[in-house]
């Protein structure tokens, strides 16, 4: 990944010179932050609106794989994954935790790109970091990320809230992170295999961009304040749509119908989905890491989002007696299956 | 540390079944919980109070040595520490997530204990488990636990409130929790030599359950309230008393003066410290681990902390100039250095 040669050696600066290091570039303008780094705890502000509160884990050879994902894409897409649960809620992320385990091998250089690409992420997103830990890992790279948030009470989404006759709605396009993924795997492979090869990835920016960049829809959030549509439903889709939308009929207790003509999908995840053998329908239903929303709305706020070129209406709540369902393209009806990534059987 | 026949293996439950498995035995007892483990993030209710964030991260091989932590040990010491950095903020932790990356080799049973441990202390300490992550690890364990909390705003006390002439108070007794590793340090390599040697602790409990079941000082918070008084300044003990002044001292711009016949050493850590040629003012100062807290109060609260055996009077703040400066029992004044625990030289 990165050769140490005139590199600075973090056991060097110890765990309070390396946070002092990390951290001098951290500005705080989140006005619900009263303390940040610097204490035993932040200390934050919420008023009288609900504190949300969601975290992650993201381990080396598992979540992420060094020889593909550049330093500063990693920190940044750790803050997005976690920042996307909180937009889930329909509420606004306003702090994150940042921690940290490393190597004492990683040199400093490559732990502040980490970093600064989780800094970029939360100035993007309005977002403070507030703490974290950094500490020594014998092994591989650790990361984990909590993130706060806050919202009214009358507006938070939970996946409880879904309703028979509700509209289902998806923002952006599904199945292309899957899909980057396969592609940086395959190059990965023929790399491993004969290293003068260079990696052939053009043209294909979009997908590996969704597979190294993803974005939080917080854009998403803000766009259905403004057309005062409060969903009554919300997930994040990071399993899949077929698992996320199991979530929500589970913890409504009510059925769904998908129509597969109405799942978006990029062209380009379609066009390198059938490259690769895949069934662009399966990349969107159980690829996971889009970071879309998946969201129900009553149906009488179908004229507010009708005209959004970046929400897809794709099927409604049915009652829990009829399942949860899907319409191919050619009729025929399938129960939906969560066929989700399992990272324990990796 | 354990053998896997008979054991469940984690795979076969998948990610959400391990969760849901898992989180089974999860109570919601505290009031300013609103929605806890289930959705994309947890609601909390704080009312007009402050929010307080903190987190830590342990990692195998690190922070623990599998050899000799009990898993529930582990669980319990986990949420412990962490609970501790809201306290040392003079709040009530109320709600943590619990974040766990185990390899796919570790049996079911294992991440039981695990849990367990950290429920029984969620309960002992009225706090609520509401989320966390749950991953297969490529290497070691690695836990991260976020506590959240919340105090008045006029009640939080910062490490930076200490004022000249303040008392420099530290609750129970320092040192213990280094010395007990030591000891089961020694003991570890003993039994690497020789399995059939059993380790020799008897009449050790005390400094070993320093070390593997520390206990967040919780009861000191609430008797601080009962006494009235409001600390200046505050911090817990987790690098050794010389760091955690330092950092008063630092964050304050004040300087202090420290008697050393005064730092509370139970006579056990003396003697066990004694036994491995080690001074145990030194265990107090550098050893690290003993999540006492310490703090600052106006002399003017010096009749109502006076009579408190758990809490020990050891010096008091000076202005900037004179420095930070321990006077040993000898009488020679000795500039405080903090050489507590650093991660990346291990």
């Amino acid at each position: 990944m990165f050769d140490n040669i005139d590199k600075t050696n973090i056991s060097e600066l110890g765990e309070f010179g390396l946070i002092h290091h990390l951290t001098q570039a951290v500005e705080l303008t989140e006005a619900s932050t009263v303390k940040g780094i610097g204490d035993d705890a932040a200390v934050l502000d919420f008023a009288n609106k609900k504190t949300l509160i969601s975290t992650d884990l993201l381990l080396e050879g598992i979540h992420f794989d060094l020889r593909y994902v550049p330093l500063k894409h990693l920190g940044y897409k750790a803050v997005q994954v976690n920042l996307s649960d909180i937009y889930a809620m329909n509420g606004i992320a306003s702090q994150i935790t940042f921690s940290i385990g490393l190597s004492s091998k990683f040199p400093l250089e490559a732990v502040e790109e980490i970093y600064e690409g989780a800094l970029i992420a939360c100035k993007k997103f309005n977002v403070d970091l507030i703490g974290g830990d950094t500490s020594a890992s014998a092994q591989g790279l650790v990361i984990s990320v909590t993130s706060i948030g806050y919202a009214e009470e009358n507006e938070i989404a939970y996946r409880s809230g879904a309703k028979e006759g509700d509209l289902i709605c998806v923002s952006g396009d599904l199945g292309g992170a899957y899909v980057g993924l396969q592609l940086l795997e395959r190059e990965k492979q023929i790399y491993l295999e004969n290293p003068n090869i260079q990696p052939d990835l053009e043209g294909k920016d979009y997908i590996i961009e969704r597979q190294l960049k993803p974005e939080a829809r917080k854009d998403v959030i803000q766009l259905l304040e403004a057309l005062h549509v409060k969903p009554h439903a919300m997930i994040d889709v990071s399993d899949g749509l077929a698992s996320e939308i199991l979530h929500i009929c589970k913890a409504s207790n009510v059925g769904c119908k998908l129509y597969e003509d109405k799942i978006p999908i990029d062209p380009m995840t379609y066009e390198t989905a059938r490259e690769f053998g895949l069934d662009p329908t399966v990349c969107a239903l159980s690829g996971g890491e889009d970071y879309e929303l998946l969201f129900t709305v009553p149906q009488s706020d179908y004229d507010k989002i009708k005209g959004q070129l970046d929400i897809s209406v794709i099927g409604y709540i049915t009652e829990t007696a009829e399942g949860c369902n899907m319409i191919s393209k050619s009729g025929h009806v399938h129960e939906i299956k969560a066929q989700g990534w399992n990272a324990f059987n990796k």
